[in-house]
């Protein structure tokens, strides 16, 4: 099948969390927004089918997936209908459930990683909110990203299966990739608080290193189709905020 | 089966969504954290399962749900687990997937309410973040809650199975419930701007009705299980939030 995803076309964002799962497995997709507007992409098809699906059930905001006649949105929500398609979940219920509790608090984590640079309102600039933005982005540092962190270093501590460790039983899931994503984003956007912090998650560095080498995963990250993070997307580096 | 569910024992806060469902179903469950500590309750317990759970799979915060050895974290998880077998979710993929993705939407406009009197941090008071309160307020008011509630008041619109419009097909499901706590609380913190706004969403204001009627959610709102709204939850009343 050829899975069809909807995202803003100049962001990583939260499409991207859908994107290296699709990558990873080297499923046949689109990304609907980066083809050209003669070809039906563009923001254009984005938002047509954002608030109008003709298959229904349309979405609050992107990211959403086209598979079939079937549409779906919500990162999360997306990646609970293919990871087992894709290989990137456990069968069993116990497991699913297990990996997509993670994937939600990856979730939370990402949206107050958002709302460090955007802590008043999603709908005015940086510049209009920098002074929150800096009392936010220090509460970010020293207390929310040690926590959701050392969450995932004692969820990789606690999961002795497999030679490779990972979150998830023995082989790589969704979960993973999302683990890698969000090292990645934290690196470009805090490198000073990331130098601090890596020292005590071991097994989230290695992880993410050893994701970033998966063979699809290391050609993608040096293809065109990933795009370079940015001060538009989630994970925005303004050095007063990591200060 | 009894159910465990493991929240804070003082406010409705995310747990209620929860119990809500348990509610509904008239489901043999325990609020383990309101039970005495002698009895194995308290926020002892709570916090026990939340950093050492003897059965595994540690939450990064409750809610948390125990199901036999099971032990599911995050609100909209433990409600995927629910729902078909408390008959509160369609037994299809594409519906229960579809019923997922608005309980997850949920779940984002809850967090969006919670940080318009927390917009800095959690771990501040209130009082030391109420001028950027103010100003996240005016936002959620002005953009966000017609935002989110136009939208579940447009997916109730599209849905015209069922004599009683509900979000998913033609039975109450965990969204319709869900629906019915977003709009009792959202009267609770904001009567002014619910005033304003309501009569552009007369599809959520008759669910809320029709869910509030529903015998055993009545019975519950009635009774002491009900934790009263109060200014240590996520919907906290502050006049000058709602000016």
């Amino acid at each position: 099948m050829r899975y069809e995803l909807f995202y803003w076309p100049t962001v990583q964002g939260r499409g991207e969390f859908v994107r290296l799962a699709l990558e990873d497995a080297g499923a046949d997709y689109v990304d609907v927004a980066r083809l050209p507007e003669g070809s039906g992409g563009g923001e254009a098809a984005l938002l047509q089918w954002m608030h109008d699906p003709p298959v229904g059930h349309p979405s609050f905001a992107p990211p959403f997936l086209k598979a079939g006649r079937r549409l779906i949105g919500q990162t999360a929500n997306i990646l609970l209908f293919l990871g087992p398609r894709l290989g990137l979940a456990p069968r069993d219920e116990t497991g699913r459930l297990w990996t997509h509790q993670l994937q939600l608090t990856f979730s939370d984590l990402v949206a107050e990683i958002h709302d460090s640079h955007h802590p008043i309102a999603g709908s005015l600039y940086y510049e209009d909110q920098r002074d929150e933005a800096k009392r936010r982005s220090a509460s970010l540092r020293r207390e929310r990203l040690p926590k959701y962190l050392g969450y995932f270093e004692r969820v990789l501590a606690d999961n002795a299966r497999g030679r490779q460790r990972c979150l998830v039983g023995s082989a790589v899931t969704h979960a993973d990739l999302s683990l890698f994503q969000v090292i990645a984003g934290l690196r470009y956007a805090f490198p000073r608080a990331m130098r601090r912090l890596e020292p005590s998650l071991p097994l989230c560095v290695a992880l993410h290193e050893r994701i970033g080498a998966r063979p699809r995963i290391a050609s993608y990250l040096a293809s065109t189709r990933r795009i370079p993070f940015n001060n538009d997307g989630i994970f925005r580096r303004y050095p007063e905020l990591d200060a």
